[in-house]
């Protein structure tokens, strides 16, 4: 999508054809740096440090990292050394897991002089398949906008509320939540995205307003407290987020606080939808919030926060008091009774185990 | 309540018996300063930027200004004036009216010579008055703990959420909501509370922290988005919160995101009890959703952020992107029907007009 005006993906390689550049999320939005990578480490580090994350982008990271990798030694020790230097990034990105074994699939039978060439066409394979994904997942969620908007007074703008960045930045391009919106302001939908802060991190929210204001579309950001609040006066008229791992039943993990936000909806009649890429969906997680291990981090995160000071210089401040511990689960499961419809890149589906299959029948368990 | 082991209310009387001392709340969890206020523009000033917050403290404070302008002046002209100053300092706060009203009847048919030692005994008696409703409010909720407490496992902690600070800061001493945590705490019942961050200001949730750790009571800080599923997971067994306003049919204006943590609890099967000093029921107002206006703060206060940084200071940093504009809706009404029941000084009651009725027939409307 568009960075001042300029089209770019969230990964690409450099003009060498070998060089993996990405942008270093970390310092957006108060920088645009891009990184340039040649070893398959400083791969290892962009995705465990979070240079970059999302986990359509972290999967394709991953696979370039893998092409890195049989740059330096193509060799079976050198392959399954990078499998697991990268697998051993972030404990629960499924899409991580899932990139690495169709690089490994593709690069093992292959004599070693022929994994440099294959190991970068297959992560160009992941990291295109990614784009096509999005792109399908915003066209077919562009009909719910469309929907909204013939109701309104024309000129009245569709307000959608999104938590989190399931945006651009998360995957190659487009998005999942934010493709149907990318494509509705393309189409000339007028638009106002109320932008979830998501603490902890708040990176999240920051990113997905950083991408909403590079595309001139409206936007406010909110705390996390306010969006039910709007919902109960009619300033909401659809909700969609983004899925870490969605369960084959239709529950969906998300980034913590999703949950409080599907509860509001329902609570209001306003459609909650979320937009997946089918390799979230685990076909084998039936309940997720009896099932899905949440990951916990650190309490450091809810007690310092990092912004712009006085003088123009990013710092860390600690913001609560040094007596009292943080708590710091990072994500929580919205239950499928919750969700009113599952925007996928074959269409969009009820969040239930029929819904699911009927779009998927060829990967549903039977 | 306890700061470093001596007792304290959150406004006092210095040893002249004049000068009124307050704790600057807007320098807590960072520091504890206390303020001497001698002038009633220094009252109106600590009113309006917060140095005192919360509804039971406001009127208090308001009620000690009035006492300083009778020192200044007990005539005619100085009421009034000093009546239209403190009512001018918050826009929304029940008690303030409440408060001055109170002194100013006291006051009126009084020749200006009495003034004086009345206004200070009319002052103390609010003061006193509030200390009183909220022991007994803590002394009624207590009873919902130690029933939670009986049904566990012995040493098993009682977890309580709470949202926002309506502790014994926001009230001359215990508190509203915090009452029968401190209640239950000193009879020995083993606790661990919840402590929402409460964005965007924090300070609610700061303040709370700070009160629970100097009463060594085990408590966590969480972001607002994680209740919920703090909740799906049994790690909540209650959930006590404030109100600034509660509608004659029980519905409940709070700090903004109370709303979602009720629909979260009532979700989940989470008891979730409002604590209210009486003073705070609107007779007049039923329908809190479309009947009470809702507060716009400065966006400023979600984009910046104030925080100890590395060198020690306390110093307000940017945190979200420039180009991003916020939105800032300070409470939200969460209906009765998610209400289990309303913590009152003369009992608990349903959040219902009945329940309401029925423990103040003085008051509510025929």
């Amino acid at each position: 999508m568009n960075v001042d005006g300029k089209h770019y993906r969230s990964i690409w390689l450099a003009e060498d054809g070998r060089t993996v550049r990405i942008i270093d999320q970390t310092r957006l939005p108060h920088a645009f740096v891009t990184v340039d990578m040649v070893e398959p480490e400083t791969v290892a580090t962009a995705i465990r440090d979070m240079w970059v994350r999302g986990a359509p982008l972290i999967g394709a990271t991953a696979a370039y990292g893998m092409a890195l990798q049989m740059q330096r030694d193509p060799g079976d020790d050198s392959l399954h050394a990078g499998y697991d230097m990268l697998m051993a990034t972030r404990p629960t990105a499924v899409n991580l897991r899932w990139a690495l074994d169709e690089v490994r699939q593709v690069l093992s039978p292959l004599p070693p002089a022929d994994r440099l060439e294959a190991a970068y066409a297959a992560a160009t394979r992941i990291a295109d398949e990614d784009v096509e994904i999005n792109r399908q997942i915003g066209a077919n969620g562009l009909a719910l906008i469309e929907e909204i908007a013939a109701a309104k007074p024309a000129g009245e703008p569709v307000n959608i509320l999104t938590h989190c960045n399931a945006g651009w930045l998360a995957t190659v391009d487009w998005g999942t939540a934010t493709s149907p919106i990318y494509q509705a302001a393309e189409r000339g939908i007028p638009l106002h995205v109320w932008v979830d802060e998501t603490r902890p991190r708040n990176q999240g929210a920051y990113l997905t307003a950083w991408e909403m204001a590079g595309h001139g579309i409206p936007h406010a950001l909110i705390t996390d407290n306010a969006g039910g609040h709007l919902m109960q006066h009619g300033l909401v008229d659809l909700v969609i987020t983004g899925t870490d791992r969605t369960t084959a039943r239709g529950d969906v993990c998300n980034k913590i606080g999703t949950y409080l936000k599907a509860l509001a909806a329902h609570d209001n009649g306003v459609p909650f939808y979320v937009a997946l890429p089918s390799p979230t969906i685990d076909w084998n997680v039936q309940d997720g919030v009896a099932e899905i291990p949440i990951e916990e981090r650190n309490g450091d995160e809810v007690s310092y926060i990092s912004g712009k000071g006085p003088d123009g210089t990013v710092l860390p401040v600690r913001i609560s008091p040094e007596a009292s511990p943080a708590r710091n689960p990072a994500f929580d499961v919205t239950p499928a009774r919750l969700v009113t419809g599952l925007i996928t890149e074959r269409g969009i589906c009820a969040a239930t185990a029929e819904g699911l299959a009927g779009l998927f029948p060829d990967r549903a368990a039977a």
